[in-house]
């Protein structure tokens, strides 16, 4: 294992019951804030907005930029992004992330802060937040739904994961979001101190290679499930989303309320269907 | 174990590799939006801000609002509040919360404002975001700093927060915050989905009960820890924090600013000391 944008090492002193303390170096998954900035307007008036600031695991900036445009409901589509390049300044280096929109993409910054609020607080109850979706969804993609996939397929996912998920093995530190297909192989993997952040650079990738919509792959993420994880990926019109640990309430009522087939507690040897059973032949 | 407004049940089907399907009802920890308002002003003109809205698992909001205000450098003292109470609306019961500020608190909602920013943000570089708690600290508690706690207290943590962490052990659902004595006495325990929120409402609980500083307790996090969870402790003037998983770069470096103890991987039997070992008698 070497250092990298994402691991570091840290010098510190493992205490053991037996007596036997030891000086040693760990890598730990780094944590560093993203201001994500937007350009935008037409050509004559181009003005440009801070996002958000998140606390992330620097790597795939990019994706995770793009995710999160996405995720917001500002782009639906990679080709709405001129482009995306770190602003160096003296203090921070790649710690500012600007995404240039095409000139004709409608983006309405007192829309989008207002989305924000509405986002996180989901309009102050569950109904209310999962509508909220809906009004930022921009497309509906219309999608056969004639997805079914045999039980064997997920004992697979949790090893797959545990394989790939390089950062997690060498620092006990990062959440993690996976993309498979149908028959259980893996695309791809993003890993990152914040779940949230891990699903967003996940989207980004999949916005980036043209693998939207989602309703033909199965995305398991490493931790727990959460409304704004089931939110995002219902985003990507995602119809089965697996995940290592435990599903909160309002994750199984968006999981519901958007059709999802979410699976809970994924191991090598079992797990819970919580909704949608239909796609899942056992 | 009961439902709560902590837990609920949920229906489910088991799915086991050795094909032994069963339907089942499991509990689940709650995950639903608490927006947080705040009252302040003169009596002649009193104002309602909306704070913030934060998904979070019911129970104990109270302390979650005041330990929010807290962290957020509104108020450092419980008297600074004159009521905290749940509103109730048509939509949405207990989850909306006001806390209405005593007369003579200094409260300005754009420099709050800006601070959610800046807090997020941490000012895009992480010297510059550990600044910022120095800024919004209200006060600066000079205390002795002459702790020195045992080894062997540090081994008996992790079973006694296990056998307290009720909604977990019923979900698998849930972070958990608590606070021990000196001696690895458990004072309590605050569960949430959030782990921010988790911490918020240690920090209210210790603010209402008058247990601030916080320079003579250990505070245990359940899972990993990131800055903004050291950063809310710094702010309590914690000096020893222990987690059961990994800690992030960030958490470390705000560790070393704030002279914390910080210990990583706390298991029965051995951990890591990565900041301040002078603390810890090994």
């Amino acid at each position: 294992m070497i250092e990298s944008k994402s691991i570091s090492k840290v010098k510190l002193l493992k205490i053991h019951s037996n007596g036997k303390n030891e000086e040693a170096t760990d890598f730990i998954a780094i944590e560093e804030p993203l201001e994500i900035r937007v350009e935008y307007g037409k050509i004559e008036n181009r003005q440009t907005a801070n996002l958000t600031v998140t606390m992330r695991t620097p790597g795939c900036d990019d994706e995770l930029a793009a995710g999160f445009l996405f995720s917001e409901g500002i782009i639906d589509n990679f080709d709405e992004i001129d482009s995306i390049a770190h602003i160096n300044n003296f203090n921070s280096f790649e710690n500012i992330i600007l995404v240039k929109l095409k000139e004709n993409v409608n983006f309405n910054l007192n829309k989008t802060e207002r989305h924000f609020y509405t986002n996180s607080s989901c309009g102050v109850c569950g109904k209310t937040s999962i509508d909220a979706i809906k009004q930022v969804k921009k497309t509906n993609h219309k999608s056969i739904d004639n997805l079914k996939i045999d039980k064997e397929i997920f004992y697979t996912l949790p090893t797959k994961l545990l394989e790939k998920q390089s950062i997690f093995e060498n620092t006990g530190g990062l959440h993690a979001s996976a993309l498979f297909d149908c028959n259980g192989n893996l695309i791809t993997i993003k890993e990152d101190v914040g779940r949230h952040n891990a699903l967003d650079k996940l989207l980004g990738y999949c916005l980036k290679n043209k693998l939207m919509p989602l309703d033909k792959y199965i995305i398991l993420l490493s931790g727990r499930a959460s409304f704004e994880l089931i939110q995002k990926a219902a985003l990507a019109d995602a119809k089965i989303i697996a995940s290592i640990g435990a599903p909160s309430s309002l994750a199984i009522q968006t999981a519901i309320e958007f059709d999802i087939s979410y699976l809970g507690f994924l191991s090598s040897s079992k797990f819970n269907i919580y909704t949608a059973i239909h796609r899942i032949k056992s």
